[in-house]
């Protein structure tokens, strides 16, 4: 088995959290959402189903994580959980807190428009929450 | 604890194919994607972490047999799993076969474009995927 290693586009657009027993978690740079991401340290990872099912469990253990946080967030009224790799096929689960209002509603983020970066990712909301979990 | 019943909107997408021991299985009535979804039966639930840890771990069961159901359908190269809500809130997850250069390829398929439905639900080849599950 090849060594974990986080595809560089995802990479490029997030900023590291934390490791938890799984996935590395990832704030996505977008101070638009409250908006996390899941990546699971299995290498060659496609799809939850390539997942073995003890992993599988632990997945949805940390999306209910990663959701609690992101709902207690300010202004979050609505949570988006997707699982898509169109662009990237490497196992990413997004965690997204939504408002009526906010850029895309009610249609996904994904693909919607450009993020604007956070002026200092470590200070944002996700972060903070994710840090004192 | 109210009764169960499935949002008028999914019904009027969906066809329904079987009752799993958490879910609702449907086929979404979208002829250019094979497409499920599911349904807890779990009133008022919106989020996947609503649900109780038992519950999440078999809708994270049902979402992988889904996913294996569908990724055996012809031209299916990838997966696009989502549990959004932001036009229905009741809970319910997508499961999407994706191929390339299929309509909404690379983006995501909510929001999209119209539904191109059917001729006949029940022959589609995610319905008797499912029934002969």
């Amino acid at each position: 088995m090849s060594e974990f290693a986080v595809d560089p586009v995802i990479q490029s657009l997030t900023f590291k959290l934390a490791d938890w027993p799984l996935s590395r978690v990832f704030l996505y740079n977008d101070s638009r959402y409250h908006w996390g991401l899941l990546v699971p340290r299995r290498p060659g990872a496609i799809e939850m189903c390539d997942l073995n099912p003890q992993d599988q469990v632990q997945l949805m253990t940390e999306i209910v994580k990663l959701s609690g946080l992101i709902r207690a967030l300010p202004g979050v009224e609505k949570l988006n959980v997707g699982n898509l790799g169109n662009m990237v096929p490497q196992l990413h689960v997004h965690v997204i807190g939504r408002r009526k209002g906010d850029p895309a509603w009610p249609g996904p983020v994904w693909g919607h428009s450009d993020p604007a970066p956070w002026p200092s990712p470590a200070d944002a909301p996700l972060s903070n929450a994710v840090s004192n979990s």
